[in-house]
């Protein structure tokens, strides 16, 4: 079963790349990485349940556990090549595989990204995928290169993700644009690549939103050792969060909500403006949320200076 | 959670490579590959109940989820390099995770392989590794060149890993040496690495018996447009193997039973003798089992000639 599943899965993802030299099918993939670039690498897990809701659709936790990877990738600015696919399910259901794979496959056309390897496997559902990307030596955004002073920015809205969450355990949900406009977000986010490959030169430090606002930023500061602080008043909120929700609960959103796989990102004060053109013309935008101070941690104000307690992101294990 | 989990497997399987750039803590790590070699990838998964027993000890289950990654990358003729874990557990248990890094290390630090990055999640009990390492151009095995009348071989010995199960699933089972090698061959498998590297450039194909033998010489078989012919007799078994188990028995876990990691290979017959001291003065031998013929499938004969029935190996889906 272990290898019709992964031919299904190949076959529906089929992608060719002359930097593939022998791909599924045998003991492992052979790959050659282009001269002078560096391989960027990541693996993430979904669990049913757990980062996605019992009854997502099979094709939406095809795309997202894709996404989640290549929001890795974007965080580097690094441009997607190869993915892994380990995937464990309950039964060898086709249609889920099916599903599964079309959705895996929609968002991988759109970065030519190979499916080079995989292994399903039965048990609990369960989606491991490691990604592979190139990078020119150097140029790789990490969290450690924030400096004092710097300015913080976001792309695009935060909040819709954990926003979307509410209203798919909500069983009666609203079933209006909005809603859908969350629960996309929720289950078909957005990697930011060609935010990631912008910020190339230009980000001083570079992380990924995944488990909410506060706590990645909190990475930056604790890798770049700094502080950052944060104007609540200032948090790209898409006008779907604002309507369904609260002021309080959008902010609560977007400061502590995972999932939203936008770039959170540090620059040069005197490059905010060129780095917001940018990023407008590849339709996402940015959104200068803060700065960077001396100290540790994230402290978050609201309009009139006044220190809000941050909440802390999702932790799989307490959550 | 997740970083303190991934910090403490990344701590006891620190292992300093000029090639990982960055390694575990941020969004990706930065890898470079030597220059005129290619990448050899695979990940495989195991999950509890499934591909090892429950209570199996956690320093077993370490070891043995790199160990059957190795075995893919040993299967390629490819040198270790690089590892990535997706480690998925009920929950956060530092004496298991302890154990666990332990047992990966210990398996890692004998290639001198880096954990690269990783994602811990809570779920059933759930493993994914992969595998990065490296190869010369045009030198990898594969399944695809077996040429009639090339001799099949088998390094090590056959059956082992499925009498060490039975064993295990026996409540009072027997606590003598021979018991406990099977057990250990199951649950600490050997990744014959350094066969794998000997047999570059000699093999015409070549492959990890994981799901058992039947069912990868088939492998081997489809993918060259071959077939195959298997003397039961001379199928290897160790002594502790044939002390506990009739001879039947003995002969269908050597035939069918998975787990073994021992490589299964082609070579011209001209090369036995020499691939076959080379490989001695490795450690595992090699037991020349068969032959390439015309046609499709493997057949197994016993020692008067006649067909015996061919069992399929495992198949996690239908176990």
């Amino acid at each position: 079963m272990e290898f019709s599943l992964i031919d299904r899965i190949r076959d529906l993802t089929a992608q060719h790349r002359d930097d593939v030299r022998l791909g599924i099918g045998d003991d492992a993939a052979l790959l050659t990485v282009p001269p002078g670039q560096e391989l960027a690498v990541a693996i993430d897990t979904m669990v049913e349940g757990v980062h996605f809701p019992v009854g997502t659709p099979a094709a939406d936790i095809g795309w997202k556990a894709l996404a989640v990877n290549l929001s890795d990738l974007a965080a580097m600015g690094a441009t997607p090549a190869w993915a892994l696919l380990a995937l464990t399910l309950p039964n060898a259901d086709e249609a889920f595989v099916d599903g599964f794979a079309k959705g895996f496959a929609q968002l991988a056309q759109t970065y030519r990204l190979a499916l080079i390897g995989g292994d399903t496997t039965r048990g609990t559902l369960t989606i491991s995928v490691a990604v592979h990307g190139f990078v020119p030596p150097g140029k790789a955004l990490t969290r450690a290169g924030a400096q004092v002073g710097d300015a913080v920015l976001v792309t695009g809205a935060l909040g819709d993700a954990a926003g979307g969450l509410q209203c798919v355990q909500q069983k009666n949900h609203r079933d209006d644009t909005q809603t859908h406009h969350l629960i996309e977000r929720l289950n078909r986010p957005t990697p930011r690549v060609a935010a990631g490959l912008a910020l190339r030169g230009r980000a001083s430090a570079c992380i990924d939103v995944s488990d909410g606002l506060l706590a990645d930023l909190g990475h930056i500061c604790t890798a770049s050792h700094v502080g950052a602080e944060i104007d609540a008043a200032l948090l790209p909120r898409s006008s779907a969060l604002l309507d369904l929700f609260d002021e309080a609960t959008s902010r609560d959103f977007a400061l502590s909500g995972g999932d939203d796989y936008e770039l959170c990102f540090t620059v040069p004060v005197q490059q905010v403006a060129v780095v917001q053109a940018d990023l407008a013309k590849l339709g996402c935008g940015a959104t200068r949320i803060g700065c960077i101070v001396e100290g540790e941690g994230v402290t978050v104000r609201d309009c009139e200076g006044h220190r809000l307690s941050g909440r802390q992101g999702w932790d799989h294990f307490s959550a």
